[in-house]
């Protein structure tokens, strides 16, 4: 079960059950044992993007609760691939189908195309969905919500009340709040927070954290604003104001521990990552 | 089970487990089996409300689903009554207790206050909650949400996913939903609608409707703004703007049909409120 | 909240939703506060069927346990209205809305039609399903299974387990099972059976009940087969045969006791149904 | 949590509780910690089957749903053991216990009989069930439904909806289905399938697959009947047909991925398998 | 379904299913739609006891918790009938069989006995049970629990945490709990109690409350032990002590309120009952 | 998330939301990702005791069934933390904070304290218990239940009914149970038994069970009293006795297998405690 988060150029996904164009800002979800091929949309664009795997499960759009029959995801706006027909049986082309079993890759041959499925019914099928079309909702009075109300989907585990994976988003939308502190609060999650950004620059941490980047906070790790954002957001005037217009961060969420692959410790972390939360003043005095 | 919301002067409620004042823009519930009288907080001053009582069930607070641990009324926000023990045994003062069974009140009459009880643990108590502490979410992107993101309190009924009772409130808040008719949209309901008026003037109805007044929705009757909301709400720049300030209307929603009692049929019916919906436009032409 | 079994003749039902055209061997369903009309497909063919009204709940398919994905009634042959604009405003028509509360008819009349929908999105609508495309399963070894088997949708109660009402069918199909007592055995039921016929003979009772017709087994009265019946089918050679080809017959089962209107008393009660069940022969001896 | 399927020869399983004779065409499950001896019921017979052990849950049997009160395997079919006392303590027998922890086995010397249970009562105890006595339900009129309609017995695993492990057996049976293709077709399933052989020759593969064999398709491997099969189901006359007479295959599902181990692998592999899905025609061809 | 204590003399309940004999200090409990007879067990000796009707819902023993797989009335002490057949078909003997349908009896006569079924399989069944097999739990530290501690079986109604009735009984025992008040305390009743006594005296109300009696506290009516009971059991030195020896009182506990017939009203009610509670000191004194 | 049994000196656990002071005969729970420091209570005051941790789920009080409103442990009695907020920063103190990921620890200093929250609020915190507050219920009548009636928490697992980790105590109590064999009987678990002894002689093992020691009885592996105890409680005239007086014996019971760590292995296993078994007669004599 693979979730694809396409971050630079544009995917074309061909399954047996149909093609499904993506772009950034579209994420798409193949589901498990559906052979599925991924091709550039434009041959000479680079692509980049971030793929979770859960084995488990399948993702589902949250029980609304009191947000009613509308809201978030709509059900509606996640898209079915169009139909396809390839036609490609003992013309001398070679296909190598690879599946995964316990962890390893396995590989076979044959001499026809698998993408000839003429027609097929039911709900069991790859999907994606435009983020653009997600209904966020938020404070519109008082208080500082809790980030699960950007859940676009999740993939609830056996234990009642955990996911394996959540996936949120923080779209372009109006901060009108009042009384509180608006950005992203120190907190520490039960669950791990693996954050990437399709575009811009992420409101809370507009340094260092590049479009294609990726952050993991793990589970129980306190994280939060820099000093100065502290600063700025404790004595800021609480008007409407616009948030996140041109950007699109995401967060991988899990109540799994997740490792680093050793390519990545390799290449890319930032060593002094921690240093964003220096410089911060203790404000309360002790009474005698 | 009462539900209390006043509307004209503050009460004292004084039940066996202690003492609530209640003013209005607050609500009180009563559990059913509590032994409480109303007193006047001021004994000049004019008291008026609604009430609301429920034969079955207890009222909760909603799952809030993906708002996630806060949100909406907080529990911390219901108080439970001030301590209160009277000491009035024998002293030659007579009280009458007032109990219903089967529809009918019964009253006996005793020689000591039924407000004696020394201490008392547990839960089931009566409350008050001020409802200016409502944290309202809504939409910040676009769409209108339905009207249950508003609720306060539920009362759940037997039949999983319908409510004996529920207790909704249209609080000062900020409106910043764009793309979208911003108003309460013309709707048919599954429940019925039965909605009062605090204070100043309901967002939706702005004449007709006055504070104390009420009206009443039955399940199936369709309902919306007049036509020159409609216009107006149609054509109108969408930028935040404040609602509802200085007023605050609410609703109580019930899968029961409500009957209306005779008395308010005769001295308060507004006869003409079908006119309302006089004056649409129909915008559509059908293709030849 | 109506359920329709045309019996002769096919109607036209024009909802706000759109028009479903429904004929003798499909049923329609029509929720509750939709507005529409029910008119004759043609104009000069006399119409006749069954209609049940239910107050709570909603028509569901049963959950199929073993049975699968597929099987009994399938999601997919459920089909919604077709688009439908009637453009009839201020033309000097008038148009009479009848609506029920508090088991009253009320009436009101308006200038313009009721079913001006231009379009919709969702799925509380009116649906149609032709009863031919049941996929009945039933026992291919031995036994004879419940009458359950054969439920095409259920509008389940508060009481887990039980339902308000179910709709179920006695299709054509293969009669295959061995060892066994082949028509609908003795029995009393936990509900109330309310049975009809939509054409053909009923292959458990093959006179004195006719298409149009109904018989109704209220809960815990005891009913099956006659005598020859009996005799017939505890002596045949139990071989693969065809059974109710050419039929249609119907069960509405309630767990609610059900009344019969004084008209149907006046006019249709076949008064010596209970000869139906004389002649038994008892086949026991007790031993000494 | 043993689950036996011998395929050739009768086995006598002694218990704590109780002794089961238990033949080729009945299965047996002996539950965690019961200690339990298995003999051969005669001698010089040759035994012979198939075993599968779960660490979690208990076999239980599906909820029938619309199937009803009976139906599939009916618990009354279920038989505990015959009861059984073993006197045999300090008469200088030696007695070994095996054990299994944390997937090790250890054993212990005790002087006596572990089999001297003088009584006991409940219901966690050893069972056997004759595999002539499921009665198997399928479509009598037109489609092929799942092959969870077979199932005899299942043990939940924690995921709503999904199994650690399934029993599921192709009895002997009428087929009588119409308009549809009658052998099982070509699927990929998301739980392992393991099938097994009693007696006879497989309905769906004549060849290859012989009594005491085995087959495994793993999660997501596709499989399905050979290309003569097929042409020879698309074009047959659908009557009712007698399948399975005779035979007894029956299947093990599981969630889990299976491992094959290293003594099968090397003796028993059928390498060319594969050539079983040769020969296929393709037979759609995509419109211009 | 009737639920049935004998209090004075022993019935023979002749069933469709077969015989109970049921003696005083049992109870049965004859499931819906099976036809019945009661007979003295002695011609001569009168009979009187108590019955409760239900009209939804079927008892069933009260889910254990933490008390576990044993306690309170354990399922093997319920015994179903004994197997009875009787032959009398055409010998000239009428049978009267009365129903109740929408709340009236209506009868009809058939010249052969009801009670002729040779065999039955499963488990809606009439049943007996000895109240003396009922194993008591309760406090063996400190704090009185809950009287639901006592409950024999629980008919549930469809509003989750609610019974439609209960049958809890009062049986002999030892009471060892320390630091508390052991009699059972005031308290008001979310639920009507009605109580009965099969035998001895209760062990709450030593006078006034005979075998045979009743006593009714209808939903929220307060009740307790009598002035002098509360001084007594204040002051007494808790030792382990025999409860109820030689007494059997029961409950029927019912969240619905209960109407007492108008011919108890005329014969037996205790009009001086209130006076049970007079004479309370009132031993706490408010701070100045 | 780590479960804290003192049992020799007392604990001060400093943690972020508090100090929670902790002495035998009482436990504490620390959450995850709760930041906290273990300090002796008195400085030369040895102390010692047992911690479990567990991965997954959190404790909670297990429902009470029939046992009520009150019993076993009470909500009321578990006491969260005194406030503390502690004011170092940059004095030049180091503060170590220790992590565990993956099953490793980390480590990383910092120059402030973590015990600077000012206040907090919800209810996700450290909390302790007081044993003796336990209200052990148990049979006033006969039998004997099941060790599950003296559960003080639990830790769900994923899988329905069955729990990572339960806590439960014998505490001191009445016994009164008659007709019944009142020590612990010889039983095998389906969960790891892991029991330990705070202070006293634990009830059913006098001698080799000292205060500080533990016993380990894995699933499935059978145990129970010696035969002196047998042949004691089998012929003991059963009066209300006290039990367990100054003592405190608890158990640790996980539906996991547990590895006993080397270190254990080569100090301190008891190498003859099967011989506590010893002895054993043979009561029952097989009739010929």
């Amino acid at each position: 079960l693979l979730f694809v988060v396409p971050q630079q150029g544009a995917l074309r996904i061909v399954t047996e059950l149909g093609v499904l164009d993506v772009a950034p800002n579209e994420i798409a979800v193949v589901p498990r044992n559906i052979r599925f091929a991924v091709n550039l949309l434009k041959a000479d664009e680079p692509v980049r993007g971030y793929i979770l795997e859960v084995f488990n499960g399948h993702y589902e759009l949250p029980d609304l609760g009191p947000i009613g029959a509308n809201g978030l995801a709509n059900p509606q706006d996640f898209m079915y691939p169009v139909a396809h027909y390839q036609q490609d049986h003992g013309s001398g082309s070679t296909w190598t189908v690879v599946n995964k079993y316990h962890g390893s890759l396995w590989s076979a041959e044959q001499d026809h195309t698998p993408f000839d499925v003429v027609g097929w019914r039911g709900n069991y099928a790859p999907y994606k969905y435009d983020l653009a079309r997600f209904c966020a909702v938020n404070s519109v009075t008082h208080d500082h919500p809790d980030p699960s109300i950007f859940t676009v989907l999740t993939c609830k585990s056996a234990l009642p009340g955990t996911a394996t994976a959540d996936f949120a988003i923080f779209p372009p939308r109006w901060a009108c709040a009042e009384h509180t502190f608006r950005p992203p609060y120190f907190h520490r999650n039960c669950m791990s927070e693996f954050m990437g950004l399709i575009k811009g620059a992420y409101e809370a941490k507009k340094g260092g954290f590049l479009p294609g980047g990726a952050s993991l906070h793990s589970i129980g790790t306190p994280h939060g604003p820099d000093a100065a954002s502290i600063e700025g957001a404790s004595t800021a005037r609480l008007e409407p104001v616009r948030v996140a217009d041109g950007t699109m961060a995401f967060m991988f969420e899990s109540s799994h521990m997740m490792k680093v692959h050793a390519w990545a410790m390799q290449t890319g972390v930032q060593e002094d990552y921690w240093k964003a939360w220096a410089g911060f003043q203790v404000n309360f005095k002790k009474p005698e």
